[in-house]
């Protein structure tokens, strides 16, 4: 048989049986064990590593939630499905999901209390500073574009970063609680297996894995489903270099050492297809802290692409796809100071001349760039990008200095949007639209909520949404 | 068994059987079907319409080829088989598939012998005007961005566009030909036949195909392999949407009817992945005639972003993919003239000012942009982007215009890049980089040569070049 799928008559006995195989413990994986378990079924749960956790136990642990969650309430924020459906579906990328955007938006009050259920304790107290992960254990944040151009036109804003209550190590904290609560669901967790094939009936269901454990194959039927949850494919070099060569680049990898694209590869050799592989979440934490937006951002020829004020996702993802990884951020002497993770500064000069002989910029341009953006900052108003007047100030007093965001010398933290296409119903997709009959998929091994322009905590939002549906619809053999 | 695959075991006998079963009588089909007959298969072509032709019969019917051929050496030009690699591994996009352009540019010479044996018949005089397909029958010209920066700095530029013997209509006359011959080399052709299924065996193996004749299912087996050799998908809006949304806003889609994507589906079905799906060539011949090339092409901010000389499909598409279909080409009264196809003029003005002001672009944007243009103009030079001397002039005699290059307003031409991933011997391959066994794919169905950025030419030199490999490793069984 091909590599990545078996065909049943190949396996004399399968040496497990059990009505929902999940592959991967990560945040996807858990939900779907712990809502499977819920419906009444056998759960087998299948990790490679030793212990569950996967990258969601090294991410920021924000779910991207809203509507009017009881801690957004508690908090004293209106939020609506709506506005927050608003928002994602101008936020997400070209080609937003639009029913599952609007599952998942209309979900999210509920799938919160469920969050909590699971024993993640949150401090019902909003953050009103930095954008992303707090520095607190508050529970609450911006975590998008929200309040920034052109969103705070299209929908009403809301904080919608659901964070637990820990300062730093939120993601760890998420993944034990979920974890604890997987094993307490009576799901079998099994580590050290690695999935290497999708078992196919003649029709082309599939009915089940085969696991590797310490060289020795271990064969598993799943009566009602098996669900793919291994995450992405960042750590993927060749994969990478195929689809998201520009991700090569950037400095840190977001992912636990799972993330290599093995699920994707197998659901891809059963017939799946795949949507946004070319899309990455690149963070650019240049703008930190927040006195920083007053700077200009310019490309390599010295012209402005972005709003400076908005979410560090959105400038990484300008920065590196349509400017080559190559930018600056002006600041003069009145506006610097100390950033907080991109450190070098790449020209200091009396002048924007000055700058941009450094800075090898085309002679005249940044000059150009300055005395627009100036003229503007000093009506308060900026018609190229729509940066809000508390971020615009003229740039006049000497010296002035260049941040270096480059690639090559600034943070950008990568990880990968595609994957396997799936419905509203977590099932994966043929190239027809067609179900793959038996087959589920979550997280960042299919393609989610989000498009390609991130917001913090849609990752783990939907990988814990659609988790949750995937391990339901197995549970009820609903493919 | 599931949409687009049929498990053998469902089909009691086969209504044909042959060596070669080659799905699509465009370029890319015929190539495979005269090789496989060259190497003694009995073959069968199946086209979904009437007759064979396809998007190639529409096309402006360039081959882009070099190293040094017969054409190329009567017009006395010099080229080499490493220029020609050096330009393509530069200019074809982020991911070239260095292997196959390889054996590409190794092969060329070679490969256009063949097109002549076929009796396609070529006018050995070079034509230097008009980048893409000459007004005339000359043979050769110019179809890319060789002489234009960077890639007149990286690989010495010779003219690879190679024209048939025909005043337009060179597309027609290219396939009437390769019809003709693949008429003539007793392959079966059989119109009217729509493929719905690939036939799989127990192990995944591709052994024939499932058409339909006038609502007749029709199963044939093929003992060496398939060739899917249906073209891309710009005709498919439902996969547009998913992979290049942009592509629906174009004007013109460059297909003919058969561009639904419906072999790249049948592959995904079987277990292919696929590559390159959310690139597109997109024509925007603005700088016709010539002469406008001194012209200055700004985006929706008033800024430049590509040298206006270059080749204009990479004006097409960093218009589309990198502005959002919103550019002006701003001119002055010395250098306009009539455009050839773009004719709607968006602005005119005594000054930038006024050009701004109609255009709604920010303040001061266009003016600022003007003036370090026309600086630097006024020294022969173009820091920003390294526009050629001879189209470097001040533009500085008012009135001055703006032609609308907004994908509402001027012809944008579209046609997809993505497709099965295939290996140099052209067969399909899986995820895991697996050959799927039986099952080949060369033209628009594959991801080729081009990468994202387009040559003209390159898409009907690879399908022919890759269509014959795909042909004669079929015959053999190599897979």
């Amino acid at each position: 048989m091909r590599a990545g799928i078996r065909s049943h008559r190949d396996i004399t006995s399968f040496d497990i049986e059990t009505d929902v195989c999940v592959i991967g413990l990560g945040a996807a994986g858990a939900a779907a064990a712990i809502d499977a378990r819920a419906a009444g079924a056998d759960v087998v749960v299948l990790e490679r590593a030793s212990g569950g956790g996967g990258t969601s136990a090294l991410s920021g642990g924000v779910l991207y939630l809203g509507g009017g969650t009881s801690l957004q309430t508690a908090c004293g924020f209106e939020d609506s499905p709506e506005d927050m459906y608003q928002y994602l579906m101008a936020s997400v990328g070209e080609v937003p999901d639009e029913p599952k955007i609007r599952r998942y938006c209309d979900g999210s009050v509920e799938h919160f209390e469920w969050v909590k259920a699971q024993g993640v304790p949150y401090k019902e107290t909003y953050y009103p500073g930095i954008s992303g992960e707090p520095p607190t254990d508050d529970g609450l944040v911006y975590s998008g574009a929200e309040t920034t151009s052109p969103f705070c036109d299209i929908a009403r804003p809301a904080p919608r970063g659901h964070v637990g209550a820990k300062t730093h190590q939120t993601g760890p904290l998420l993944m034990q609680h979920l974890c604890a609560s997987t094993e307490r669901s009576g799901a079998r967790v099994l580590g050290d297996r690695r999935v290497t094939e999708l078992v196919l009936d003649d029709d082309g269901v599939v009915v089940g894995v085969v696991a590797e454990h310490f060289g020795e194959p271990l064969a598993i039927r799943a009566r009602g489903g098996v669900v793919i949850a291994t995450g992405g494919f960042v750590l993927n070099d060749e994969m990478l270099q195929q689809y998201v060569p520009r991700a090569l680049r950037c400095k840190l990898r977001v992912a636990g050492d799972g993330d290599d694209g093995s699920g994707i590869r197998l659901g891809v050799a059963a017939g799946a297809a795949t949507l946004h592989m070319e899309k990455a979440s690149i963070s650019l934490p240049v703008t930190q802290p927040w006195g920083l937006k007053r700077g200009v951002m310019v490309n390599g020829r010295g012209q402005r692409f972005i709003n400076e004020d908005t979410y560090y996702g959105r400038l990484g993802e300008r920065a590196l796809f349509h400017e080559d990884g190559r930018a600056f951020l002006i600041v003069d002497d009145d506006i610097f100071e100390e950033p907080a993770y991109c450190k070098e500064i790449a020209a200091v000069g009396e002048s924007f001349e000055e700058l941009e002989r450094e800075l090898s910029l085309p002679p005249g341009s940044l000059d150009a760039t300055m005395a627009v953006y100036n003229r503007h900052a000093a009506d308060g108003t900026d018609p190229a990008f729509g940066k809000r007047s508390e971020y615009l100030q003229p740039l006049l007093k000497a010296p002035f200095g260049a941040i270096d965001c480059t690639t090559e010398n600034c943070l950008y933290a990568a990880f990968t949007l595609g994957g396997m296409v799936t419905d509203v119903e977590a099932r994966v997709l043929g190239p027809q639209g067609d179900v793959i009959p038996g087959l589920y998929a979550a997280g960042r091994s299919s393609a989610g909520v989000c498009a390609g322009d991130y917001s913090s905590g849609l990752s783990l939002g939907d990988a814990t949404f659609f988790g949750r549906i995937a391990g339901r619809n197995a549970a009820a053999g609903n493919a």
